[in-house]
């Protein structure tokens, strides 16, 4: 059996005196004040044990992590008509381009590029009664956890410099892919974004994906197929133009953000949680994607 | 000596019959409404001397064509400079697509394209006093004529609908090439091209083109050379991806507007404007890009 | 446990009355002449036990499907160098595009489009003595079967009307990224592309990549790590512009080719293969998709 | 009365200092050896005087300069209908891109980009008796000089090394838009840029497009209207994705070559050849465009 503490000890060791540790996202200037140096990760293993090490527990922006837990809602509410909406192909180009979204009438790629992510924004738009309240208590609920919270300042930071997300809503709406105003869901967009959540908070709230739709207290969010469905897109999607990359490297489904913040999981089996600020080129977080790696090389844990 | 009035009269004789007058464009409710069977021709040649025939007298909404004469003030206040902020090289893409910009950038191909004017639409934002008003004084000075005035049901009904413009701007924005709130630039964009000129009005507008830069009252605008300038920007970007077509088949530059008018001018000889509301499928129009084919072919004026 | 026999036959069953088959693949003249109703379903389990139904047997051509293969060759033998020569990245675009190529210096996004394969082909007629003879080879013992064969026909069919693949293959010369002559590589290429082999045969080929790189026979092809890795590949890449579709409705690791192959497996689970001739508009078996799609909803096998 | 011959000499004199002259093209190898520091300009005038100075009389590798001329030879045969074959379109893009022709189904954007020129050839290909003979005899008359020759060996140095170009041509031929076997088609536009000429038998050339299709000797070979329409061409499309910029800088329609070679003209004034083996970033003549920018300066002659 795998004694995943010792793992993840070895690996945040190993990781420690890494100097490169990438970039942080400067786009956002709330993100920009965050320091370099924290790094954390957090297992939590289908029998509902968790392992910790470095700074698992502080809260940070988990950013476009917030777009598998928007799409599960979605998903849940509209069923398959939802990918009449938005696609579940890779995109093959970098997160923030429209090429495509103009090639292809504004449907977008996937729901994890911005461009989806706004069009699953919309949906959940026009069938939440309160949208950014809503879809708050959605994660408090799926997370069994009352303190997780939006961060206004960053939701804020985003509205004011988040132009090429204003590009890429009107772009869409010029195609009629967006029902409500643009105004209204690029803000529930930007809040969605915006919240602050632990290594540990995140392992709760994607236990559902690893546990077929069944959170850690036994309520079923998705059937087990549309949880399947949300892992592969995670798969083929979820990591910008880097997917093939982490797929190749790591083998599981997850979701980053440019917080720095990446969730991984196996279904049936352990979901798993880092945090390290310094992003990659491709906008994924450095030591994050290695301590993944060697998390599936040193238990031998992927789904290939 | 040519017999203007003869020849666009048998212009307009020859094209009364034509049935396929192509579409009026409707992604602007207000233009939707125009009447398909509007046609007007109206010739200004070298010395002043005035030919006209059909609704040559009627205004209509100019649109795209304003762009010629906003590139012309923000030429003449920054000069070379300008070329920093849009380059003078044909799209080869449909007027409306964005992909280019993010390529290169955020530096739109040309002032002609949606972007391009975009673009320019902030430099004069930034140098005029009072931006509307003043780039109305610019027109009406240029064509000595104090009736011209902005649609502002038009220009309302612009900034309703017009979300690729919006999408446009805000990509620019991104890339740091718009200095000022994105709003304001587009309003001022909107009620640029909202202009209401008839076909008469417009040659006017545009003798300082093809006289070295002196409109009809004999005060400089354009340098020489800057008149030229624009000129070959007219003849190699001012019909969207038709511009090849244009150049081939008519052999003047020119600049076409979604309310179906066209001008077109050959330098120091003569200026003329058509109107026809129904555009082809590459959003110029139809009968306007035939009779300024027969205009060239009747007189065996172009520049080539 | 699965009964794989009994869950095959249901399959095979409910599809035996689809009318809409898609389309035979008709750019290569000999594949033009298959019979559309052919249709088989072949399964190797984990434990080496095979089941089979329908045209199990018969052999047909493989195409892309051959791309798994060489690419696992090449792999052994050049290890991860060999990702500095084509990429690991969906591709995003349709298995013929070229535009990618060009703008990424002739590095193809990953070995299961066509240009990356040829890469591939060239890596491999670079390393092997007699590259057709060597490569029939390694597929024989893999398989443990000599009766596996080139079809002539079908490959010379291919060389006579494979302008896209002789543009690419030059294209990729001019960026450098070919070796050998381009003439040499692309014969190479045509001829594995036309191996014959049946669904019961191409699940005895693959069963390595469900094995950790291991044969039925215990031979050690690949690392249990480079085994992954491919497997990763053929998820995130296997399908063409598909590739999302597959992993959402199948959620299996698998290749197919436009002789209506496909073959999936399920990491040390099982290995399978369906054939059906008739593509659906992206290149894929219309049937053989359907097919995979019920073997993991009915047995509950997926690695999602 | 413009002195063209004191023109040309004070433009010599203002270059011939010049330091940077661009990077002689080194993808021919025969081209690579040229010395860089060759320069003349040739001017002919509508009444037939010339007016030469510097290296005006050596002979150098036309290249692209050549697709003029074969337009030309083409356009006569097939009339309008050539341009069902090809477009007239700028492209956008740089001289080499493929991107385009696969949107657009193997229609090149126009007879100036290499796709194009070789769609021309194989026009040409198809209706000569003789393909190479033929077409060198149509040069030889029109420029009235039996001397002018292919250059064989920087024919073959294009054979061996062409791999875009036979990329292009083989992905044309996959769309159906090439009727003869490539490599005929190849050989035969290879020999055509591969054409010698002087900057003198160059204005001789191309005297008939500024003078209404008539040569010096007063034999017709194009309508007048045919005339002008490549005129239209050159001047959108003659210099690759710089088209923008020379209208813009030196305002005549006019055809650059990778050798150096730049010809340019003004409808019924005169037609002026520059050569200087360096180019720019955009593959035109460095000095070249510097010397014809100064010639419509200090001339004030241009078509705008």
């Amino acid at each position: 059996m795998t004694d995943f503490q010792e793992v993840i000890e070895k690996i945040a060791r190993s990781l420690d005196s890494v100097e490169d540790r990438g970039t942080v996202a400067s786009y956002i200037p709330e993100l920009a004040q965050v320091d370099k140096n924290k790094f954390g990760i957090y297992v939590t293993d289908a029998a509902n044990h968790g392992y910790g090490v470095g700074d698992a527990d502080q809260g940070f922006s988990i950013q476009s992590i917030s777009k598998a837990l928007s799409v599960a809602q979605a998903f849940a509410i509209l069923g398959d008509k939802l990918w009449q909406r938005v696609d579940v192909e890779p995109s093959g180009d970098p997160f923030n381009h429209l090429s495509l979204l103009e090639q292809e009438n504004g449907i977008p790629r996937n729901p994890f590029i911005n461009a989806g992510a706004i069009v699953v924004a919309d949906v959940l738009f026009s069938h939440l009664d309160n949208p950014k309240k809503d879809f708050l208590s959605y994660v408090r609920n799926i997370a069994n956890d009352e303190s997780i919270d939006y961060d206004e300042k960053v939701a804020i930071s985003e509205v004011k410099t988040g132009f090429k997300n204003i590009a890429a809503a009107n772009l869409i709406k010029s195609f009629g892919n967006i029902e409500n105003d643009v105004d209204d869901v690029l803000d529930f967009y930007f809040h969605q974004c915006s919240l602050k959540m632990s290594c540990r908070q995140l392992t709760h709230a994607f236990y559902f994906f690893m546990n077929g739709g069944k959170c850690q207290q036994g309520r079923k969010y998705l059937t087990s197929s549309q949880a399947k469905r949300i892992n592969a897109i995670m798969l083929t999607c979820g990591f910008y133009d880097e997917a093939g990359e982490f797929a190749f490297e790591v083998g599981l489904p997850g979701k980053s953000g440019v917080g720095g913040g990446i969730v991984a999981l196996l279904p049936n089996k352990f979901c798993a949680a880092t945090w390290s600020p310094g992003l990659n080129a491709k906008g994924n977080s450095k030591l994050g994607m290695k301590a993944l790696e060697q998390l599936t090389t040193l238990t031998g844990l992927s789904i290939f």
